[in-house]
């Protein structure tokens, strides 16, 4: 089954996090479907036919935007208007019955997680602004699958940004299993990528969280040892 | 100071709860000011500069929108895009400081509230649906005001649609003191309507109102003077 990544930006030419997201996705074993959607409301090339039937055969459905008024930009409404008809969200709610596919979101934005809910800055939470986004899901037969979260990508240093790429690599992957499988499939991904300046950071920043995990699951099991 | 509703809907023309609607609004004593958009994103035949003019002199702002896959239209996002500019915003910010204005939604939809929260069938509530509107309120400095939910309009008998149009309508002119205050002020608008077979149904309606108001006034006098 497929992956399909919904891309919704006013200006993706210039939107840095959104290009270097993209150059990521390259490196990843299986391909990745992309729906571009632009400020224009420009359609996809895919005709709405072919994107029903992508939707239809993706396992994971990722929608990813800027979070613009603490929502999505108007294209991703747009499309969500003029793709879900009556009759596609039948086929797909009968399509969920038999193969539940899911439904996650992509949110970069220009805030800090911590300014957000109850007595912060933003008064509500991330997941009560993208809840909209979650009863979507539901409601089509999508399960909901927590949204990864870039915070001020612009404000990161490059090693930083290479870790939210690294992060958000596993996440579409969805090599979300113990840190040293996720380790593991990440070191499999980069021996296949060509030698470059970016990946030899990448190797150098793995391999320093690999050092950091086993030293931490040493000093576990001489602590489980003195305590037996 | 002003009132001005922003209304979206992608086909406004077809709608029968939005026409009823706006038709009723001619009947409030002072002119409010609507900035239509459609489907097409079409713009307002107010130019962006004119629509900000407009924003920064309303006391009162509405969003006016049906539900759209748990939010609001397209055309809305495409107009805070463009419309809310930094500078605009910074203008909005410091003049509320001054003299703040209030943001309210007006919603319609085809779902019941009964269906909306924890363990219904859409699993999370209206506010939070609407927290996004709630934080872009606050950004610019307006206060959120409660939303006005209009459910399921077109399974509504007549009569019913004549009492949400007047608690609409009451609720666009902020009469919401008491009941009594509310029925007063109402009374003087309908005495400004012309003799149509619709007023006479508001007449009916109201006049029915103020009666059983008026008995339970008098039954909870009763019971006071009991205890006393």
């Amino acid at each position: 089954m497929k992956k399909t990544i919904v891309l919704s930006h006013p200006k993706l030419a210039e939107s840095a996090v959104q290009s270097f997201l993209l150059e990521g996705l390259n490196w990843l074993d299986a391909g990745v479907n992309i729906i571009k959607l632009d400020q224009k409301l420009l359609r996809s090339t895919l005709s709405l036919a072919e994107q029903r039937e992508l939707i239809l055969n993706s396992a994971e459905v990722f929608l990813q935007f800027p979070l613009y008024w603490y929502s999505a930009p108007a294209s991703l409404a747009q499309w969500q208007e003029e793709l879900f008809t009556d009759k596609f969200v039948h086929d797909l709610q009968e399509k969920n019955k038999v193969q539940p596919a899911t439904l996650a979101a992509v949110i970069s934005m220009a805030d800090k997680s911590a300014d957000f809910g109850a007595g912060a800055r933003i008064g509500r939470t991330i997941s009560e602004l993208l809840s909209p986004f979650q009863a979507f899901a539901e409601k089509v037969g999508f399960s909901y699958r927590k949204p990864f979260i870039i915070e001020q990508f612009n404000y990161q240093t490059p090693k930083q940004q290479e870790r939210t790429l690294i992060e958000y690599l596993m996440y579409i992957a969805d090599a979300d299993a113990s840190f040293e499988q996720r380790s593991e499939w990440l070191l499999a991904q980069l021996t296949k990528i060509e030698q470059t300046a970016n990946s030899a950071i990448l190797r150098d920043y793995l391999q320093q969280q690999l050092d950091e995990y086993r030293l931490l699951d040493a000093t576990l099991g001489e602590i489980k040892n003195d305590r037996e």
